[in-house]
């Protein structure tokens, strides 16, 4: 692959210990030789003055790539920015959970001389485009690359909802929640909700819902290039999560559409990065009892 | 069994024409030679009149039995006051959901009837008491026929807790709640996330995670007679609801405290009365592929 | 679409009144100008005479189409010989589970009259080719609609395998049997032992592991262009089951290889087929308690 | 407690090196002042020849505890002897799974001292009696610590069963396998089946299918003082389980009764035991991602 040297650096927010972190990693770059700024919101959260600062939404002029420091919530929200504007991601983890985050904090500077080296492979994640439609018209819009949760409130009442896809009806059912997920997301809320892991090359995305009131329900995967409506029909205090951004008024009536988004996220990996041993070392995927 | 003659009745509140069928219910008693008084929320709800009105903690001197016609939301609200007045109770269903409120509306006059005559049968189900405790003292409590939930606010965020039983840890874990189901409660809330059905006569209660994020979770059942304490550790907009009461204010630290109720619900069947035969015609349990 | 006018017939086997169905059957078609043939096997089984006979792998040059009349296994077995033939087939439900024979028998003769008018659809099923690999030579091999199974033998003993996708380590684990399934088969086995429905246009297959013993394993969806191979390396009198195929003599060190095949079966439908709804009806998913 | 002073060893068969340890732990014993003999049957296996040799069945008269040392299935085949003598165990692991032969081989000698001292506790497991019943008489039976499995053959075909419990229908099912798991079983193949987990002190008893042919089937836990009859009504070369005891010529009509047996299993455990530990470290119980 192409030698990666122009660099923005992403940190978690409020992350104490971060700042040198990021500090170093630029200092690092900068001796080999690459191109190092960082994102203005993070510089300020974090206390790191000697770097460039540029806002996250011009990095198109001034990086070929973004190194995201912090847990998968951190990649999340640089994603929703960098995808749409094609500038790819390479995530070090720290945090608790480091499922996307996929460079251990101890490893960065093997993994990052690895793209300034050219040895790396990229991974196009898909994601979705979600609309809150109210009497045929969007009201709310957001970008998702793991999930959308039409979810009812927290004080009880039930969430009945009507799922269609290209126009069928596809089920009526009564839960906490209905995920959408994408790959990506499969192994994020849906897994816990008891749905399928999907792998990220698959043209997939899978419905499960959450504590659904009946017996016969189970997790169906759709092929991904669908537009699936989600009619709320009954419910109180109902939301529409995307990744981690909340529209909290909606109302009976109101659609969730979800569709293909055309954008995709790029994953950078540096070599040796290995999807199922990661599914097994993290989430303990079929850990025998011993 | 002795020959019931003294009832008090219960309405679901709010519900167009259950005003009527209160009054049929009452005529037809007092014409068999019963003795029949009204809730008195429930008559100025469903706007009966013509019976007399009680507060329904004064049931013992009036009343033998209470005749709750709603579904398993109404009688959940009269057995916490019944239950422990000693007061059985039959229920007559008037809803979309009747598991506990297991005879139809229309066959409520030979259900009555064979309370009148003696000829039916007595099963007492199980609760819980619940309390809250924050720094090691009790700052709220209530009575649970279904379960004890504790969960996360709406908010997102995750719920922590750690689990012991009788002071040995059990677990800790991230969820979006715990369910601590009686049996009775076991093909309620605990059943959408996922749990066993526990016969009503097992000497057992179930903890049933919803959502639970780690792929090697699984409910147990544990013995009745245990002192069970959920301390939460980490989450936001927390809440523990016993069947539909809410505390709403949970702190981190505090520790919601599930013990056996020496309280029990007295339910009245009338013959023919078959909890397998439920199970399987109301929530289609093991319905075949046809 | 194209009208239909030539046809094969084949019958589930030794099934009492079939015969005289089928007779009904070719006798309307041919009183609508068709050419009707029937499946030598089926006729003998069932004592059709009146019909001109033929080897269903002689269908190319006599029929169009063929009509599978009995239950899915039926269309399981015809589907393996003509597939590969490019005979599309309709399936007539006449047996207890009708998946995809999904035209009720009642209903045959508006079902057929849309085949001869032109007014169908054509829904193409993805296939598997499964070869059993010894000391890296293929001993066996099979073609497969629903799923390829390795599975113990009844005696006990546990079965355990690795599981590699082109090459890559996915898994190992220790199971009564692993299911590869394709979308046609998540309605089938893979459904009984706990996996997600496929929607029949995913180009997607799903691993199910049937009681495995692990906590932590969950079902995953893969992409269908994979070379997927299971290695059996412990356990007793297993066997791999391609439908309903079986190679009964597997060994340890076996490799039981699953790839995409390149023959597709051709499903013909009526109008108004709606797989969700078929999903709803004859599966009962997501029917709510009532 | 008690202290024990005389011993009878069991070893898990045909198993090298496992000759040597129990030749050490009888050695070691005897130096302690102890009584040591050895079940004939390990020693013939494993070519221990210095200690006396007596038939398990003679226990009694030789031995106030029994030790076990293997796995699970060495445990299992000495419990069905010992537990109807009421001859107490303790097991020690030297398998894979060890989850009832809980002390660690390296910890034998203070797990060993600590029965000698008298330091160690007492635990009762419940047991079934199974029965197959033909033309309504007993034509086998047998005892057993963990599970009665009703099962179908290898050679595919379906297995379906009508389940009753003291009389009542609970259901009629098809599935691989019906498993009905004491709590000591609730962590063996139940599991794996998707059952809960049941505290070993739990007066109950799980019914859990392998495979059901229903979306709709669940878990169910049932009150231990019951008679459950299963009656084969579909099946081929179908065979019922103990342990690992084997009906295998189980026919169309014949009844499998299960019943808590009289027998009780006595588990000695030394100080520091804790079954929720137990879950956590070797089952991998609720692992958080990490």
């Amino acid at each position: 692959m192409q030698s990666l040297t122009q660099f923005v650096l992403v940190g978690r927010a409020n992350t104490p210990g971060l700042g040198d972190t990021l500090t170093a990693i630029g200092e690092w770059l900068q001796a080999q030789g690459g191109q190092v700024c960082i994102d203005a919101d993070s510089a300020a959260s974090l206390d790191v003055c000697h770097l460039p600062k540029i806002a996250l939404e011009d990095a198109p002029g001034r990086a070929r790539a973004a190194i995201v420091v912090g847990g998968d919530g951190t990649l999340l929200g640089a994603a929703r920015v960098l995808a749409p504007l094609g500038v790819p991601l390479i995530g070090i983890n720290h945090g608790r959970l480091g499922f996307m985050t996929d460079v251990p904090l101890r490893d960065w500077q093997p993994a990052l001389g690895s793209l300034l080296g050219g040895n790396y492979s990229l991974e196009a994640r898909s994601m979705f485009d979600c609309q809150v439609r109210r009497e045929n018209a969007g009201i709310w819009s957001a970008l998702a690359l793991n999930d959308v949760v039409v979810q009812r409130g927290a004080a009880g009442g039930m969430l009945e909802f009507v799922v269609r896809i290209d126009g069928d009806l596809v089920y009526q059912q009564r839960a906490d929640a209905l995920i959408v997920s994408t790959p990506t997301g499969s192994t994020a809320y849906a897994m816990s909700a008891g749905g399928p892991m999907l792998h990220p090359s698959l043209a997939g995305i899978t419905l499960v819902p959450v504590a659904p009131q009946s017996l016969s329900n189970r997790p169906i995967v759709l092929p991904a290039d669908v537009t699936l409506d989600i009619e709320v029909v009954a419910g109180k205090e109902m939301a529409a999560h995307c990744d981690m951004q909340t529209f909290s008024t909606l109302e009976l009536g109101d659609v969730v559409r979800v569709t293909p988004s055309r954008h995709r996220l790029q994953l950078l990996h540096p070599p040796g990065y290995d999807y199922f041993a990661t599914l097994r070392r993290k989430l303990h995927w079929n850990l025998m009892p011993s």
